[in-house]
């Protein structure tokens, strides 16, 4: 999906992919922003999930489709270790408000998720009907309510069909094995165009444990949503503190870094879930935490790299790497750029327009003092103090045909670095935005 | 441009307009949200500028296509007044710096205009030959340097072509004249789909003055930028104090309150210049300057709107307007809705799909507390206490088919109140940007 190097010509566009049995499969590990660590392998898929986990998919009539919508997740440790991010908009969708106000969120043991209707802007009938859900799921799994996590993704303000959900709870239990993330997969997807799953093998001092994920989410944001959700497995004894300190870094690093179109969602959920089936403990400060922590941060990384890719109408992906002495304003110039639809279409274009870098850095940035800025794009220095330096244009041209383009832009002094991957903008993705129909 | 009412099949779009001469000429002031003032008369394009003004404007090179690009704006009163307002951003363009930092901005006589060249992101290289310019306009027309304002528009990047311009100064001059405003508009129009230039005779208490305005801008951002340059003439007598009041004011009533693609550019200027030769004085809290000030806000709101409605692809506009205690809320809360490409898409394809105004506000206003949010769209309530209220889907339809759409979004609490205009967001916006190669 992703070219591996500078001035590629493999689009990072949305052809299917991880359709396993036909053909070479790619590696899971494909952007050059994200190197495999050495320490890490990759499974192929029919190896299922850690141990101690089980999961499946049904259909229950949620998408009009008829195609899977319902999925269900259950860790069998009774004393399984957890972590969850949620969504940071005030508009969050009942999923998110019960498992956030209602669950024990470092000891989740269960996950039931459903696609077709996000369950938001449903108010007080939507937290009903979700904790209607959360008991079923409760009752037909064995785990108690406060570690059954609920995620919904879909339309908005629907009402969610409870009865068919508590129908496809019991088909889904029934159907729950070590095999069935492929199934889970495809029950929590939306609009994505591919596959987002992986399997890996994460070689510690210790031993060997295993990490899995779910993830789905569509760069270009879909008919109705992008909300993102990604669920982590894995077979490694984690202290509470040590999943959430694991979690929190490694999510600000990646699923926090990228951006469609600026939009949150009401729905995101990010859940790392601990079986410690493998017997290893994860001890705090240790070798072990730091490589399995590497391992986990180059997941998320390349998952959510590839919700960048994936969507609507997504041609080329780019990362603007920003570098100064404020945080704050490196933060924003680099979300300035990747939320500038004049940029995305340059990038979809594959037009090294940079005065609409200089423009988006300069209007985030408010100020009577002329703006030292620097920018680069693909290693070749375009602009130093604020106006543009001689280089070589068709070079330059040639530089950001690729599936990956880089961005580099400087302000005032050191000492500061952040990162934010984006997906262009298509006429693709506003001729779906703008001809869906509610 | 814009239906004038709800349900209105009048498009929006950026068919031409002010074509004098070829059939009725359409009012100026043709959006519902700007009546026009009981006090204020349009008059007839061919009235020229207001007493003590004269414009022009000329060919010298700077695009391409060899159409008018250099204009110039004289007001021969030695003691004329006026006030100026500027882009806030960081990068803001040569022109910009040398009148802001070395104009006297209450009492600015002449402006020296361009197109096709923004003078921006040259640094010092970029300022000399700005300030050369300035120099040369001075010498033209007899009026001090610090009295002769610099506007820019076009691509960025590029130096500015002195030798043309200093040749266009020349010929400019020759050709001022009262009637010249016509000529002047077209000098700085870049993409402008159709004219946005005013001519207005406003009846006060002490008798009758002449508004006149020229703008370029729009509202769909052009291929390389989309600056809005605005110059506005009366021939009142105003205090410095009262023009910078009053200007004030009005731009934050207007340019501030308008939306295309959330992009600030690095050359936005509005500037305001009285003459005095109605020998009409607007005294400090008089009642000519309410009157005066009611026009003068009609005008500024009407050339937003028409930025807002010009430009490639546009084919609806809207206004947000949100209600709530806090000021800073609902302004954050108004700009995420029209800066939103999923609300604007689906406004450019007329589906009232209100799910996406709540999930732009909730992303907009982080927090973990549930949003009591409302949202009526041309006054059909949707959305009450965050959550879907039951409502006629066919007329909700129906409501967002005209040019102009309404949107109303309630936040906690009472007291404050904003809005902003925006355009909507068509395939053929994405089209022009991404294809365009500098």
């Amino acid at each position: 999906m992703i070219a591996r190097a500078a001035g590629g010509t493999d689009p990072a566009g949305g052809a299917p992919d991880g359709a396993e049995g036909q053909g070479a499969r790619r590696p899971f590990f494909r952007s050059r922003w994200v190197p495999a660590p050495a320490h890490v392998l990759e499974l192929e898929p029919s190896r299922g999930l850690p141990g101690g986990f089980r999961a499946s998919g049904a259909s229950c009539g949620i998408k009009p489709s008829g195609r899977p919508d319902l999925g269900l997740l259950v860790c069998d440790a009774p004393d399984a270790v957890s972590a969850a991010r949620f969504t940071s908009s005030s508009a969050a969708a009942a999923p998110v408000r019960i498992t956030r106000e209602r669950c024990r969120l470092n000891a989740l043991r269960a996950v039931l998720a459903n696609s077709g209707c996000a369950n938001a802007a449903t108010g007080a009938r939507g937290l009903e009907d979700a904790a209607k859900t959360q008991g079923a799921a409760a009752l037909a799994t064995g785990v108690p309510e406060a570690q059954v996590a609920l995620a919904s993704t879909g339309s908005i303000s629907d009402e969610l069909p409870v009865e068919a959900m508590l129908k496809g709870i019991l088909r889904a239990k029934d159907a729950l094995s070590a095999g069935g993330d492929g199934a889970f997969t495809e029950a929590i997807q939306t609009t994505d165009a591919f596959e987002k799953r992986a399997q890996l093998e994460v070689q510690l001092p210790s031993g060997s444990v295993r990490l899995s994920a779910q993830c789905k989410g569509a760069g270009m944001i879909s008919p109705r949503f992008a909300t993102m959700l990604c669920f982590v497995q894995t077979d490694a004894q984690l202290d509470p503190e040590t999943a959430e300190l694991l979690l929190g870094v490694c999510v600000a690093r990646s699923f926090d870094r990228i951006s469609v179109d600026g939009q949150l969602s009401t729905n995101d959920t990010a859940i790392l879930m601990c079986s410690g089936a493998s017997g290893i403990r994860i001890a705090p400060e240790s070798e072990d935490e730091l490589r399995l922590g590497e391992a986990l941060d180059a997941l998320l990384r390349q998952l959510a790299i590839l919700i960048v890719a994936d969507g609507e109408g997504a041609g080329r992906i780019a990362r603007v790497v920003a570098r100064g002495s404020s945080e704050q304003l490196i933060e924003r110039a680099a979300r300035a750029v990747a939320n500038s639809p004049l940029v995305k279409a340059a990038l979809h274009g594959g037009d090294p327009n940079w005065g609409r870098i200089a423009q988006a850095v300069g209007g985030a940035l408010p100020g009577e003092e002329p703006l030292a800025l620097e920018i680069s794009i693909e290693g070749i220095r375009v602009c130093a103090a604020g106006a543009a330096v001689p280089h070589d244009a068709a070079a330059l041209r040639d530089a950001v045909q690729g599936g990956e383009v880089e961005f580099e832009i400087g302000l005032t002094g050191s000492g500061a670095k952040t990162e934010v991957f984006f997906s262009d903008l298509s006429p693709g993705y506003v001729a779906v935005n703008a001809e869906y129909t509610t």
